[in-house]
């Protein structure tokens, strides 16, 4: 039986060989959340990229640009960190440079994997159905909040380790204690992480939506893959 | 109102500011249910050291040795890590000196913390007690194992946040991991335990006793403070 681990943040991700592995990056407020969206909305590539300037230099070669930064859209840029903004199809065909808070620092620390894809609750069953198809040992990486662990992202993890525990062996203890927490609060998420002072900030910044909208199961069957360092549709 | 945070692994102490505070390392398999009830059974001091040199040069002043590395004992020590060896006051009036896998690690990191104890199931009640009397910000350090976070010390620490919820108000979102993984798996925490790859290993070692005696609930009622390098009854 392959196994299951969860990297509960990328602070810690010295600790997990990710070569030969199929990792799942998870940033659910928003950036994975926001990218599942957007691929699933038909935007042909996004380019995660670790600096506001990267991202500026993309949007100079035709880009559209969206840049986050403690949760607010930076200045001088297209578009902030909200799921909402590629619905209807709204960026169909075209290309996006991100860079986010949390997210992409996690996805770029994660380019050796044998596979790399981008999850959320979006998209959890299309994720669990990649896991069982490539038959590797598979990380679940958190994407946390600056370096420490966060609820909603644990609380993701939590939810593929349940829908695995028939698939994947837990590879260590985080796993059994995602899936624990996951357990404990699975049926009202939102209340749980209205205790979490980093979701009330969000929450301040007027994005109510955009967090019950990111804890919404089975919206796509799309996942965003990272080939070429781009995220394009699995 | 003060703060109580979690450190769920020493590999995560970097984003934690320890200075002012007060800190509980815990270490439930097996280092710091040693540490308290060697204390709390007589012995007069409990110097930690990172090193097995360090360990066999404070045997030659005349402390007695504990050393434990993978969950057995060093060759060439008086003592392994089993809180049992202290029991009965078998070591009353002597010093000792220990270096253990994770636990002395994480203390000898935090050793520029206000108030700096060992906590443990054994004792968790009095260690309330003090955080309560102390009443500064309190981080719970997870010795957790080799860098990685582990079932027992995340468990201690979500029972301390859910006694203390009427008290402190979580720092970030650990506290509210570890208290809501608490209170899903408190009914049954061998059970729980029994999952976890890292305790599969201890009880082939056959230290079964050992592990249930570790998950006990005030067991004794004496805290070891860290004071001048070493550990004694607070």
């Amino acid at each position: 039986m392959k196994s299951i681990d969860v990297c509960l943040s990328p602070d810690l991700l010295h600790l997990y060989d990710v070569k030969g592995k199929m990792v799942v990056v998870v940033d659910i407020l928003r950036a994975t959340s926001c990218m599942t969206t957007a691929i699933a909305e038909g935007v042909e590539e996004i380019v995660p990229v670790a600096t506001l300037e990267e991202c500026q230099a993309l949007g100079r070669q035709g880009y559209v640009t969206a840049a986050e930064r403690d949760g607010k859209k930076a200045d001088g840029f297209d578009l902030g960190n909200s799921p909402f903004s590629y619905r209807n199809g709204a960026y169909r065909g075209q290309k996006i440079a991100v860079t986010t808070t949390n997210g992409t620092y996690a996805l770029t620390k994660s380019k050796e994997a044998e596979v790399l894809v981008a999850g959320s609750f979006l998209n959890i069953g299309a994720i669990c159905g990649l896991i069982k198809e490539a038959n590797l040992d598979t990380i679940i990486l958190c994407a946390g909040w600056k370096g420490k662990v966060n609820l909603e992202d644990s609380l993701f993890a939590g939810a593929v380790c349940a829908r695995m525990s028939n698939h994947l062996a837990p590879a260590c203890d985080a796993p059994l204690m995602a899936k624990a927490m996951y357990e404990k609060e699975k049926g009202d998420m939102m209340s749980f992480l209205k205790e979490s002072s980093h979701v009330k900030r969000l929450h301040g910044l007027n994005i109510h939506e955009d967090i019950a909208f990111c804890l919404e199961q089975d919206v796509y069957t799309d996942v965003p893959i990272y080939r070429n360092e781009r995220l394009i549709k699995a």
